[in-house]
């Protein structure tokens, strides 16, 4: 069996299709079982749905899921204690959740504090996936401008306050911080 | 004469201008000759061109170039022990060809697939170049989409085959891995 | 305090809210002052006035800054030798600049490289900030190609004289070259 490094909170980013969902579950499971996947995604369309289905699929049997698209820190204080690891897949798909449902939830950078809050208070390790979206033109759009700082502002944080966070490039790690995992 | 630790397959992804190509080539030189290169890029208009033969001039005449927008599994079997080396650049735009020549070549999964498998029966050294195109903003386009989800799985695949792997950036290599070259 | 190795030239880049700006200026700050910050962005909007604002209130008192959107070999000229570290930021916001001032400095392309001369003649440390912006899908606008296509070429030639270079990643540095700083 494989060796994991002890760790509380660890972080995983990269480009689209960089192969950090299935790094981040490699990690996962060289954890001990039960092991909650917390789905942020939300199937708005058959494009969406058919990329969950086959992430679900991908995971087998051995995962709990629980799809939560706004309430990020409530379900890490429900599930905290009663699971041997979390993933979160991922943070940018919750931000972008929180930028278009009219701010029900607060502003995205009070949530994304909170949140912080919540991962420091957290027993069970945690891995949190997030998407690098900002190494492109300006966008011309305004609120894309504003998801992009929203999302990088939250990478940052979470990064800080992680035992181990990595850049993945074509499904490789690049450690930014902390002792290699597996 | 630099010493370069023996390699069978190279690959180098980077943004764009990150210096990936101008890298492919130091790496390559300093390999015996003779040396192909298998330009994936088609003319199709005047900037193009003007990159295409801007780099033919930098190469020199050392070098035996070979153009080939699509079939470059095909190339790459009958390149095989003709060479010293083998320099592809790119698989972006291989890839980005295959998706707007309506599928005359299979779906671009199939032959992304089956130029993987090509590549792990070469016999000469093969150095590939890919971009890095995943990691802006989500594109409203679909075929956008379409495009830089293949190019995240075939980057993924490729470095998963390679000796060496690196991201370019700024002109200088980041080792995702293998020892270093040069 | 923190030991920071001699260096002349630190080059940092990253994307949008990579925290490549806060990571310059900790690295500045653990140099003797005067110290001088170097603003290559406008004001054209409330949007950016209001980061040049939030960003100069963080700087704090002990910073002089001086505005210049287009001259900056010749600011750098005139500041050095006057100050105990300058840090420029950033790179990419004076490339775009001289591109929508109608060449009144020259080709942008020159700009560069005789900003690049200026900067070997320098004995003040200097600290550049850039952005990656090629690492998303081909833009549909050619202005903004030739706008990456101009600022991964210069953040090549800084990172090839600069002493450090490193890529900043959500707040955390990837070092290109160079020892680690701080």
């Amino acid at each position: 069996m494989s060796i994991v490094p002890p760790f509380r909170v660890a972080f995983l980013s990269g480009g689209a299709k960089s192969g950090k969902s299935t790094l981040a579950q490699r990690w996962a499971e060289a954890l001990p079982p039960p092991r909650l996947y917390v789905a942020t995604g939300e199937a708005l369309d058959e494009e969406m749905a058919a990329r969950i289905a086959h992430h679900q699929r991908a995971r087998g049997p051995q995962w709990q899921t629980w799809e939560e698209p706004l309430a990020l820190a409530a379900v890490l204080h429900e599930a905290n204690g009663r699971y041997g690891v979390i993933l979160v897949d991922c943070l940018t798909l919750w931000l972008s959740n929180l930028l278009t449902h009219d701010h029900q939830f607060g502003h995205p950078e009070s949530a994304a504090d909170q949140f912080c809050k919540t991962l420091e208070g957290l027993t069970t390790p945690i891995i949190l996936v997030s998407n690098e979206v900002g190494w492109g033109i300006v966008p011309e759009n305004s609120l894309a401008r504003r998801f992009r700082d929203l999302a990088g502002r939250l990478n940052q944080q979470v990064a800080a306050l992680a035992d181990v966070a990595v850049l993945v490039v074509s499904g490789l790690p690049l450690y930014l911080k902390g002792r290699q995992i597996l």
